[in-house]
């Protein structure tokens, strides 16, 4: 009776992973915080960068007159111009203050576009493994999440996107680097499917958006760097935060960048700041939007990282785990021993090892490992990931 | 095509109040900022306490290890804790942590409540004149907004909203101090409500909640306080903010207050919770709920308030407008002279004075004046008021 049952079914469904995060706790409560190994979590360890700290306390120093009030809806014009030349100097693109509408980081950022853009029974591909959280954003908004699974790699397998596109098919939402696998989508791909929906949209007559989420769009190994999907593809939104590049995911502070030969640039973009009001958030926090102004080419240490990519990978494969070696994010996504990730992580937890399994990415058969960890961490962990493996005979 | 119907419905029928606005800036442009008095915006001009200061210059001087990042969705077990001892201090109701979601503003807290508690086709019922957003929040999780008209003094009118119960009720959002109205409800006024729906509970074989939106809490009058609604009826869910109290509007901050006498607290908190992580709000901003935790006895200069309201009633009066003395919030809410209320704003731009049509709040014949403003403001309007009242022939 207190909640609606829509809200109750969800919660429901989502017990397993509520009761996997309960049984960490009671392992924590019974063997103490520091003998329990919580590779679960994408809440990073490091602290923001340096000039993070610097512009906050020149702020706190130096008030401006009117810092804490409404300003419009998409945010300063000073910080989204900040975001625009940011854009523009990494894609040559020429972005203006007015392509950018800051928000409560990126996941208000994509319950703001599905808001704006979704008519009733209208569809939104995801690809899987998947953030989970997408579900929930959709079907927020009356629209329906169809299903593509990626290749062996994490890749997008172009055969199942196309089986996936229908008439009422609105966006297809694309997250590289990846949560959960680390997969980083290479120019050719996203040209690839650029091409694809392109002719979708002829075939179709419709208007399908690739929805980019980036919040790892920093946080990138070997030298690389992340393609941009606005030279692709017009009709493409990117939903930007900074939880992961200034290590701010408690802060609510990101964006939605429209690329700006979208055919209907203003009328979204006033969409876009009409739903950022009416859903609640009303604008991006006024003293966030202030410090990242200043911020836009800052990020934390990627190095380290890379560094612990590298450990972790290394021991697990040492191991026989079965792992693609990703190029961004934070986590491994290797196969479950066994192949039932369910109880695959349930060994784990007899080891004090937490994880999460693969089918709360809509991948059965994997498990996510997290390591925006510390070291000590990390290592602790090794021991149970060992005698997990070989308790499953792998 | 590029928003859905809906949202271009919504934002063609909000239209004529974004001509009134496009109108004010160009009338800015044209004769410059000073010499247009802008009455129609809530955004308050005062600036937040010293202490807010204090707090905010004392974090940013020592970071505390982890401030930036993630917390459970609800909030930080300290500042929640903050905020039941302040409702307990002043209510005498045993607040707990556990009775409290931390959100980002009241509009935030407003959206989480109607996704949790509303099942298709539910009934929310708003008293005119309403705070418009309430119409595209209820609708936002498929609700249906019932509107009861309040009476000649802007108190509820309990015939009315008797009539608009139905066994599809699910809640009543209440907001003393009213905007636009000013109007604060009195303690018998809440204790009738809370009697007229425990009846209607019991005859409907509901569940009704009482959604009292709070944000002008602390912005009252004449030694006045504003009474509590949770002793005078047990389903009873605040809705919070520290926008106005500690002039942080563009910060986002407030917090949802569950009563503790509500019989399925425990479900109806946790479905709050996930509600506020599945919408996109994901958390209230971290550093914002560091600082407000030490300042929930703190706010501005009521009295300063005070000040302006009684010159702006005083003089309006002297004029010979039509209107309530208001008691609360920062607006005064006349009767528009000749009837027409959207003529009647149209006849003050003529003077260069901006005030928003009754209309905007489901009330037509009002408008709506804010003075949370400079004085000079305030003083600029008047000839423009006493002009346009001479045309309209009262």
């Amino acid at each position: 009776m207190p909640v609606s049952n829509k809200v109750r079914l969800s919660m429901e469904q989502g017990g397993w992973i509520r009761r996997m995060f309960e049984t960490g706790n009671a392992l924590k409560a019974q063997y103490g915080e520091d003998k329990v190994f919580d590779l679960s979590l994408g809440n990073p360890v490091v602290e923001p960068p340096p000039e993070f700290h610097q512009e906050l306390l020149r702020l706190a120093e130096n008030p401006i007159k009117g810092m804490h009030r409404y300003m419009p809806n998409n945010g300063y014009q000073e910080t989204r111009q900040a975001v625009a030349d940011g854009l523009k100097s990494e894609s040559g693109i020429p972005f203006s203050a007015g392509d950018i509408v800051m928000t409560c980081g990126a996941a208000a950022a994509l319950n703001v576009v599905l808001k704006t853009i979704l008519d009733p029974a209208e569809e939104v591909i995801i690809l899987s493994p998947y953030f989970v959280e997408y579900g929930f954003y959709i079907d927020n908004h009356g629209g329906t999440a169809v299903v593509a699974p990626t290749d062996r790699e994490f890749q997008p397998d172009f055969e199942a996107i196309e089986a996936a596109i229908t008439p009422r098919t609105r966006g297809i939402i694309i997250n590289s680097p990846n949560n959960p696998s680390g997969a980083v989508y290479p120019a050719e791909c996203l040209k690839a499917l650029g091409e694809l929906l392109r002719q979708k949209q002829a075939q179709h007559g419709s208007e399908i958006f690739i929805i980019s989420d980036e919040p790892y769009r920093r946080i990138i190994y070997d030298g690389l760097t992340c393609p941009q999907v606005f030279p692709h593809y017009e009709n493409t939104i990117v939903c930007n935060s900074h939880a992961k590049d200034l290590a701010l995911p408690g802060e609510r502070i990101g964006y939605i960048a429209v690329n700006p030969a979208y055919s209907h640039r203003d009328e979204l973009l006033n969409g876009l700041t009409f739903c950022n009001r009416t859903l609640g958030f009303v604008n991006a926090p006024a003293l966030m939007q202030h410090v990242v102004r200043a911020l836009q080419g800052v990020s934390v240490d990627v190095a380290d990282y890379q560094r612990k990519r590298d450990y972790l990978y290394a021991r697990l494969t040492d191991m026989g785990y079965s792992l693609i070696k990703p190029q961004g994010a934070f986590y491994l996504f290797p196969e479950a021993p066994g192949g039932d990730d369910v109880a695959f992580v349930e060994a784990l937890q007899q080891w004090n090892v937490l994880a999460v399994p693969g089918r709360g990415f809509g991948t059965p058969g994997y498990f996510r490992l997290s390591y925006c960890l510390e070291d000590s961490v990390l290592e602790g962990a090794m021991d149970g990931l060992a005698r997990a493996l070989r308790q499953f005979g792998a």
